[in-house]
């Protein structure tokens, strides 16, 4: 028992606005265990809108449009379920006095072209909307049922919270409880990850690990669903076991988390101060450790040591060291962070040097080469990585790299 | 003729991920002419794969998909080609090939796993990557072409731009022009926008004009439609002019121009070098200049000052100043952007304080204030603004109101 979504109008598959109510209606569906296996946009064209909703009819039990409700002449929703079903339109006077009464409302009189909103295909039945002028049309069709609202978000999360959710759950389609669980790692590629999962993100396994990719961060997503809450949880929870185990430290933490989060609590724990002292990354470790609220007291500062003046004159670099090994090398990075925690008097202080680009690679030094140092009382970690990407994946990933290594220094550190 | 577009992952059907491939690649053929009737989003099942598939190249006449092109098991866009067009899949040894450079080139050896990247539809020829391991593949079937492009939108924006595109037009797949020109604001709300271009954003007039807000940027888009390139240009200038007239030194762009590309082009006429001393940014202003290519010659670096005793030490804010107005005041701001310009020894430095929030305002210095300040050698100029926002939002407008400070400032000074 699958659904499918349609969002209906021109301004969407012209790319002018984007889709929103899909995802919307995607996870309230989720919630309630009603799966989706399609969503379909389709611009203002009659025949296409016919198409589309006998395409989906066919192979969903369960259909949620949006769009196409309003007054204009390119609303076409009405005309294309009436061609579908092979009906005349009707007016319903419930519907006629409704849009009258919320017209009156606002102390206007109906535009004569509103009439049009309460005609509806014989054999359905309208939708309050409680919104707006524009009814909802719930109309079955054979072994389905197309639900149809209006476009705009918020007169249809109010319809579908009210009126639609309600007749699904009434219908019996549900599925139970669908819980997601998402564990957030860094440090493997994607291929990497699911090399040392294996069978776990197998295709068709119960429950489903599904495996996402965002800017060198990867997230395996845990989906259960039963007809209980307890249950679904129950069906997470080895799963989320296996995938610790095997990932070990690399799994850094879990849903919407990020990478300065993990750092920040873990410096809470352990009441240590940390600065930064950044070249390649141009303040973004400093930038993203001051988005966590409550970090101004472990967080003291930084120094943005672009160029190497900088680096010499705020940070104690010895001249002699850039000219020797160059700016992007184990050794500055190392000097920079040393430096900076003695600057800045911290207990921590991590570096930052590398080749953003797009200029100014090497054969031996090539673009995306990146260095970066942690300064402690036990002396100073190295790291360094060498990615593909554009300057400002670089300079994004060189920063979750020097998170990580706070990260990592943090949880082995004894307390 | 019309397109369609296919967005293949589980994790949008879920509503997890928001697809915002479909608009981007829907705006792009809307310039070169070809109208979209279609966006299909599909879970990453095989038997829907290869149906969504077979319903677009029957109803359209190009059809870009992206997604399933990863590694793993749950990519399945190279299978359900194959099963449509009832082929087997072949390496293509080239594909190959470039795939293990790309491993070898960052000093890793290719999982056994991503072989399957290199497989291809007998008939079909693979579409070079050049910013990722997974080669798109290019499918004529019938009267109808079928482009599948990787998911990563990076990827997939290089891939089209510089492979299917060009493929298109050669296949004389035009139908008149579409042109977008966008002019970007910095410094009213949109209302304000809006009630000064009047009737230029009335609906339904030609040509159109849009307004879209992002995170305080407020952009206006000219659509122009017409047979030739120079007739939808000549279209569209007027209104530029129109726009660029009555927002005066509001605009700061064109296109996808960033206040900082704006700011360091303007360093560069001036032949002025600049530094950042950060308390509420935290280190997103210097971040942000970094972005831009080339910047160092202008940048040199910067005094992220978190923590009052950095303000103090490294900013030679003095310590009184803190205690008599706060850490979030005009005295404190304009004494750190002088601290800075004389430590770091450039022609200017910008500073930034404020509340980010979410706790610590006060009714007389609520979250959201800000203040910024810019030391030159003619003195300095302060700016305070208020936002209601979170925290993450408040650091990213305070940022845009600095570098919105230097580039009026920049604007105004004679050269």
């Amino acid at each position: 028992m699958k659904a499918e979504i349609i969002s209906i109008g021109t301004e969407i598959t012209t790319g002018q606005n984007l889709d929103t109510n899909a995802q919307w209606l995607s996870r309230q569906l989720a919630v309630i265990g009603i799966p989706v296996g399609f969503h379909t946009t389709v611009s203002d064209d009659l025949t296409d809108n016919v198409n589309v909703f006998r395409i989906a009819a066919s192979r969903a039990k369960i259909v949620l449009a949006s769009g196409g409700l309003g007054p204009t002449l390119d609303d076409l929703t009405r005309e294309a379920l009436a061609l579908l079903t092979n009906v005349q339109l009707v007016e319903n006077a419930e519907s006629l006095q409704r849009i009258q009464a919320m017209f009156a409302k606002r102390g206007r009189v109906m535009p004569d072209r509103n009439k049009v909103q309460a005609l509806f295909p014989q054999g359905a039945e309208p939708i309050l909307n409680e919104r707006g002028t524009a009814p909802g049309i719930w109309l079955p069709i054979g072994d389905s049922v197309i639900a149809c609202m209006p476009g705009v978000p918020s007169e249809m999360f109010h319809m579908f919270e009210t009126q639609v959710k309600p007749r699904l759950l009434a219908m019996g389609f549900i599925g139970g409880v669908q819980i997601e669980r998402k564990i957030n790692t860094f440090g493997l590629g994607e291929s990497g990850v699911e090399e040392r999962l294996k069978e776990l993100t197998a295709r068709g396994r119960i429950p489903e690990i599904g495996i996402t990719v965002s800017d060198a961060i990867v997230s395996l997503r845990i989906i259960a669903r039963a007809t209980t809450l307890e249950e679904a949880l129950a069906l997470a929870a080895p799963d989320e076991l296996a995938i610790r185990e095997r990932l070990a430290e690399m799994v850094y933490g879990v849903e919407q988390e990020e990478l300065q989060d993990v750092v920040v609590a873990l410096l809470a724990k352990h009441r240590l101060t940390i600065a930064t002292a950044e070249s390649v990354t141009g303040g973004l470790v400093a930038n993203r450790l001051v988005t966590v609220p409550g970090v101004s007291e472990w967080f003291h500062g930084g120094i943005v040591a672009y160029d190497n003046r900088v680096k010499v004159q705020q940070l104690a670099v010895p001249e002699s060291l850039i000219q020797q090994h160059g700016a992007v090398s184990k050794e500055v990075v190392e000097a920079m962070a040393i430096g900076c925690r003695t600057k800045l008097g911290t207990d921590l202080a991590i570096a930052t040097v590398g080749l953003a680009g797009p200029g100014g690679g090497t054969e031996e030094k090539p673009v995306g080469l990146v260095f970066v140092a942690l300064a402690s009382d036990a002396g100073v970690i190295t790291q360094s990585f060498n990615w593909n990407g554009t300057r400002t994946e670089v300079q994004s990933r060189a920063a979750k790299l020097a998170l990580n290594v706070v990260r990592l220094y943090l949880l082995k550190r004894g307390s």
